[in-house]
């Protein structure tokens, strides 16, 4: 279990550093300076585990608790401010641990929302939120309207796997399976919309 | 009392489906696709309960601990999605049942800022926000400027409403009437304010 | 000791004060009603500090503790909406007061997250939080980029009079003397990036 303890921690930071990227990303495409990046970055981040620690009342909130989410959100602004070109070629690599790492911030966050005795649908909802709100605040801030709103079927696909997650918790609890499986479902649904172009439908 | 209750948490039901509805709705207008729709709904309607919550410290907030507050927004989701045309023409019904829904948010919101022993101009202030801050941060999602900053006195019926039970409560305590005859000047105030255009000055 | 405790209070709110004018200001900017100016206003006064609790889990939040802050907050309105061309002649007394409350601020904010157990890093960040945070969310409501992510080294300033404090409290705890030299080290770097045009590189 240690071994599989530490996997999850190393994909969480690496989860982390990636988003700190794509925070830092946009922010260079707004102009902003060093200073507004790092926040981007950290909002990106951190901002969906954050608001959701906040509504469930987890406080302080989980990053301020391990310097190294920080030390990794730093590391991620400077190497995006002096290597961004290496960086805009490494798309492919990005997008694969973004999407690990919504995964596994999807199943965590459901996790930590059911250990403080909270519904199972409210565990759901706040494992999506741990995975897309950081986008969406980083999106206000940037005054933009939130990209997920809009595209992909991004929210919808964390939603499923935390569903599976806790079905199959319910029908045969094996917590280390079911969350590679929930994560893998986030993963497979994510990468088949992007592929097939899959949006949900609008309003009329 | 228990009949009262059952009463208050009726209406508190169907407020919540009401502002879920206007968020669906502006989701539409912005063709954001049905999860766009989803949170804003939710934002809409448990948005300013939320954040009351969240400043004076009763986490998990408010709508985590029923299901049925969820369960009235995915419906009001939904019957946005499949019957928006009928939505549109109970415009009328809609707006009777938002102000009433907005008195009482207001008392509610304000009665448990009181119970946290907090100071009643806090409490009428927490009031006022558990009323309108949902809308507010519907619009900020939306990328618009709050419409609440610029129309109507929407808010300042809510202040009035909450003053008023404040008072009468300290004059003579009878919880139900006393918010009965708050939210009743709340309901007064914006009904008189949208027929009359009253509006509130601007600094020039 | 309480000599200079009174002292630390007294600007403190003098510069909530300050805040409060310079969000009634932009409300007056955007043509918000009087009702919007005064959320602009408590927003810009007091939601720094306001992130700050809710992140550490210090709730109920500050500002609700002490109803000398709210009162300050509404006489700022008050004051910007009968006497705003008076105000606009006191741009440099404005200023002088807004610098000192953005370093006090730090200051304090940092040791209300010490004070909690965090660790030094967080509380320098939290620090800065509390200081420049109000000015984002006044953007953010206004529908405006934040000013901060693109121009001045103002939050910059207030890292490094806190990271100033952290050290020589570490080095010879003298809390009084450190604190205003901390303080000191804010308002010389802001006044100086302000005079010399100092700015932040940008990502490109």
């Amino acid at each position: 279990m240690s071994v599989i303890a530490s996997w999850i921690y190393l994909i969480d930071i690496v989860g982390t550093f990636v988003f700190a990227i794509s925070g830092a990303l946009a922010a260079s495409e707004k102009r902003f300076d060093i200073f507004g990046a790092g926040i981007l970055a950290l909002v990106t981040a951190v901002g969906g585990g954050t608001l959701r620690d906040v509504l469930i009342g987890s406080t302080p909130v989980g990053w301020m608790k391990d310097l190294n989410y920080l030390a990794v959100i730093v590391a991620a602004v400077l190497i995006s401010f002096f290597f961004k070109h290496h960086i805009l070629k490494l798309r492919r690599t990005m997008f694969l641990f973004d999407t690990i790492g919504i995964g596994l911030f999807t199943i965590l966050g459901l996790q930590k929302t059911l250990a403080l005795g909270l519904s199972p649908v409210i565990a759901i909802l706040m494992g999506a939120v741990s995975a897309v709100f950081g986008g969406v605040l980083r999106d206000v801030l940037s005054n933009e309207v939130p990209l997920i709103f809009r595209k992909e079927i991004y929210a919808t696909a964390c939603l499923a796997g935390g569903l599976f997650f806790v079905l199959f918790q319910w029908i045969w609890p094996a917590p280390v399976i079911n969350m590679l499986a929930g994560i893998a479902v986030v993963i497979t649904i994510r990468a088949l919309a992007v592929r097939r172009h899959w949006s949900l439908p609008v309003i009329r």
